[in-house]
């Protein structure tokens, strides 16, 4: 576990593109951060204190979490120099980059002379073994979608969110550097060898008695070329009983494939549900998020009402409506309050 | 490439499921093949003549192929002895082991003191990059199956052959261990990370405008759960315009997974077909290839007929009759004769 609470690095980024891990942090860890430091170069905040490294030492901060995305995923320059101050105030450092922070001889070393932890959020765990596919005890959701990057990390910790408000026992299971950054935990799937993706998740989210919910964060597409295997080995490694499909209907193309469309709604929730069944012959899906955060909202509501038409399904804007239409439809509950027109 | 001919490595082996990389080298690639090295524990041959490192060395062989797979992938003991010997009477070393050659200090300095080359098979290239699903020219098959080790590697090799001998351009693109070794590249699909399945085909099989096919080797099964990962982004990253089904009608359960039955040839094909649309919207499947050597010929002859009534597809097993029918299907010419009335 990385110690709380963190000190968020903006470093020079103008781009808020680029600092989303630490903007995660702050979104979902506020509690745990106690300040954001930034070069004078840098036009971006949180909406945290500014602090210099020596501030955030002074106001109890453990970890620098270098939650930022540079060209290449390298570190070099400003980053080291600033981590390296980190370290000699007496804080570890945290990162999600291609290059990994113990490679850099700079930083391993003076970990060592402070007795200082760095974590290497992109590592996979050591002990990766091939998945089975075989049953096992639990009750777990996986969140999928139509793209890369259509908010299946906000619906996941949502759904977590609002599971525990009703009393009972979740868990938000992360996939991705943001979500193992928020969860303190985690298997980044996207980083593990290619015969280990359904393992890792078996791992992830193994067998579970007390009751309670894994909410296991989805990656990728079905239908994006460039990370299906990742999302099919994630369907088979999660098992679930429940999916929920997470779309942004601003998305004109695949993320990163100018001129490759998006799937329909219905044919990609019927595509993931078989592929689901390999593993979980029962699967269902319990609802629709949607990211209407470029809608206005009464078009936003319109448009969920569509798709709850179209598909006999919850569908939501986690962030905007809630999702307590999903958690009744996960439950088999009766209907608390349609979605589209809780409060703001 | 790796410098041939080669000396097979059977060291200590008892199992001929254990060799079976120095066997497909023995097999497809015979005439670069000058001998077998082999410890007097090892009750195994392939039919080349047995050799010392010395006496292979005396032979021309260039290179020493550790084609085995030993407890853990682990290099030890007599394994580093005779790669080092080797390396002292002057033959590079290639291997598909987990552990890397170049890992083992002792070999790394010898193999730079001599001029000479370590190959680690199982290294991804270094440049990889994600898929992008566009897309290109050239004329592309892939191999497909009901599970994993079901002779898609064998199918593979026996259509490239095939295709060449009716004086086609073709080629083996190879993307296990056994099959890189046996064509001299290829990308060990189910080593490199997650992210990156489909864009190593990409790599493997680019486009082409030379009218050739490229005639790449799958992996696992759309309904093996521990590897459908890799064999979604194999689909996605070939765009194949026909794919082939690789069955064993003697396999009672999924590779390595007691009490999972394997899938019926008609779902796993239009399974297969579903996923590969996605890159490929014109694919179309050409054939079943079967491995029936526990079978009676004739009890064999009856199956593949079975299938192709079912299927509407040519249907053999392409070691015992042959894969005419098949190419006859993918170049849409007038079928030469019933591939299961060919003589063994």
């Amino acid at each position: 576990m990385i110690p709380a609470p963190y000190l968020l690095y903006l470093g020079h980024s103008t781009d808020f593109v680029g600092i989303k891990t630490s903007r995660g942090l702050a979104e979902f860890r506020r509690g745990d951060c106690v300040g954001e430091f930034r070069h004078d170069d840098s036009p971006l905040t949180l909406g945290l204190p500014r602090m210099t490294i020596a501030e955030g030492a002074a106001a109890g901060a453990r970890t620098l979490v270098l939650g930022i995305a540079n060209s290449g995923g390298t570190l070099g320059g400003d980053l080291v120099r600033d981590a390296a101050a980190a370290l000699d105030a007496g804080m570890n450092i945290a990162a999600g980059l291609h290059q990994r922070l113990r490679d850099v001889p700079e930083l391993a070393a003076l970990a060592m002379e402070k007795g200082l932890q760095l974590f290497d959020v992109r590592d996979p765990p050591a002990d990766m073994r091939v998945g089975t596919g075989y049953a096992r005890a639990g009750r777990r959701l996986l969140t999928v979608g139509t793209d890369c990057s259509v908010g299946k990390m906000y619906t996941t910790i949502a759904l977590a969110d609002a599971l525990r408000a009703r009393g009972e026992k979740a868990d938000f299971r992360a996939t991705g550097q943001t979500g193992i950054l928020i969860a303190g935990a985690g298997v980044p799937i996207d980083a593990v060898v290619a015969d280990f993706i359904s393992g890792g998740i078996e791992m992830l989210a193994p067998e579970r008695t007390d009751g309670g919910w894994d909410l296991i964060e989805g990656q990728g597409s079905l239908f994006h070329p460039s990370f299906a295997g990742v999302s099919t080995g994630l369907l088979h490694g999660a098992q679930p009983e429940a999916i929920v499909l997470c779309h942004d209907p601003s998305r004109s193309h695949m993320r990163g494939l100018p001129g490759r469309a998006l799937p329909g709604l219905r044919e990609c929730l019927e595509a993931n549900l078989q592929v689901a069944r390999l593993t979980s012959p029962e699967v269902r899906a319990v609802g629709v998020c949607l990211n209407t955060s470029r809608m206005e909202v009464e078009a936003a509501r319109a448009l969920c009402r569509q798709i709850e038409a179209d598909l006999g399904l919850p569908c939501t804007d986690p962030i905007a409506f809630g999702v307590e239409a999903i958690i009744d439809e996960l439950l088999c509950t009766e209907p608390s309050r349609p979605a589209t027109t809780a409060s703001r």
